[in-house]
């Protein structure tokens, strides 16, 4: 590829209602994906470690001071505590991933999604929607985890959550898998061929310097 | 598909320097696609019409005293006159398209882009770049139509025309013909699934609707 292709990875943050099928388009979208070329960001955490977990493949396992001491530098995308326990996005992590030009995919909550907004714009954020509220209420009831009071919970946060659309860059319905799918594979693909600012800088010192 | 996910048609520029491959991958864009969902923009022209030419396929042929009253009026997204023969994008027709919901495709020079971008900046520009000057050199020598001179000439004013390129959303390098396809086809999908201002008030009518 040409060197103006190389300019670093992107961050792509995939949110979006619980149910609305994000963690599937997100393993399908690296499973898919050339090694190496796009990578699925991975948390840090205050929790135990659970039989089969690896450390800095599951989760980045670490101390509940580490972690506050990492907050207090400034060191996470995003975080958040979940019944006492702390998960985080290391920032650093995820940095040195673009700066190598891999891409990383981040799925989170919209509440995550919002927070990594503030701190790196530049990142490309898709919403991904379920096609309708009945068919949300069916895959919520099908996972079979869940009170239907929790359900009714989650369809009325799914509401608030519409709100927050605006914030994102993309919305894909994941009505059929594989159209949710090469939807956000396009996504990143036209990504990849946005006009940077550097763009012409390097594309006239390219094109010069050969005539 | 879902009701919010039918706003109109859109407006592609595919545009960039003499000899980058713009029609090639116009044509394949048209080609690949299912029927009624994209159309090649028909321009409007004062010259005569040549054997085989179909009036309302590969132009509208008008008389100059009509074109020149178009222009007046304000018809054309652009126009310009090509050795004494006016050619021009008539507004309304582009329009009309767009209204129905069918993407329209415009294969435009750089100057021509620049214009339609001040009348119509929803339209999405993407530049259609040559792998490498050499390789333009070749492929304008390739066609056998232009003289050294000429074939100079472009070289130089592709230079010159480079610096318009922060004017356009993308850039696609058309080395290699199905890579650059596939790029041009990605962003036209991924167009269609970006956040738009009016998404948000759609998207809560209907779920709420249903909730």
């Amino acid at each position: 590829m040409a060197s103006y292709d190389k300019h670093p990875g992107k961050l792509f943050i995939i949110s979006g209602p619980s149910g609305a099928g994000k963690g599937t388009i997100c393993k399908r979208l690296i499973e898919d994906s050339d090694a190496g070329k796009i990578e699925l960001s991975i948390s840090m955490t205050t929790r135990e470690k659970r039989v089969g977990e690896v450390d800095g493949k599951s989760y980045y396992f670490v101390s509940k001071e580490s972690f506050i001491e990492k907050i207090s530098e400034g060191g996470f995308l995003e975080h958040a505590e979940v019944y006492g326990n702390y998960y985080g996005t290391p920032k650093e992590k995820v940095l040195a991933k673009l700066s190598e030009g891999i891409d990383v995919v981040l799925e989170i909550d919209i509440q995550g999604a919002l927070k990594v907004k503030e701190v790196y714009p530049n990142g490309i954020f898709i919403f991904i929607l379920p096609p309708s509220m009945s068919i949300l209420r069916k895959r919520l009831t099908g996972r079979g985890t869940d009170s239907m009071e929790t359900i009714d919970m989650r369809l009325a946060q799914t509401l608030d959550e519409l709100s927050y659309i605006e914030e994102y860059d993309y919305v894909v319905v994941n009505g059929e898998l594989e159209e949710a799918v090469n939807r956000v594979k396009a996504v990143v693909t036209a990504e990849h061929s946005r006009v940077t600012k550097n763009i012409k800088k390097l594309l006239m010192d390219k094109y010069k310097e050969e005539a």
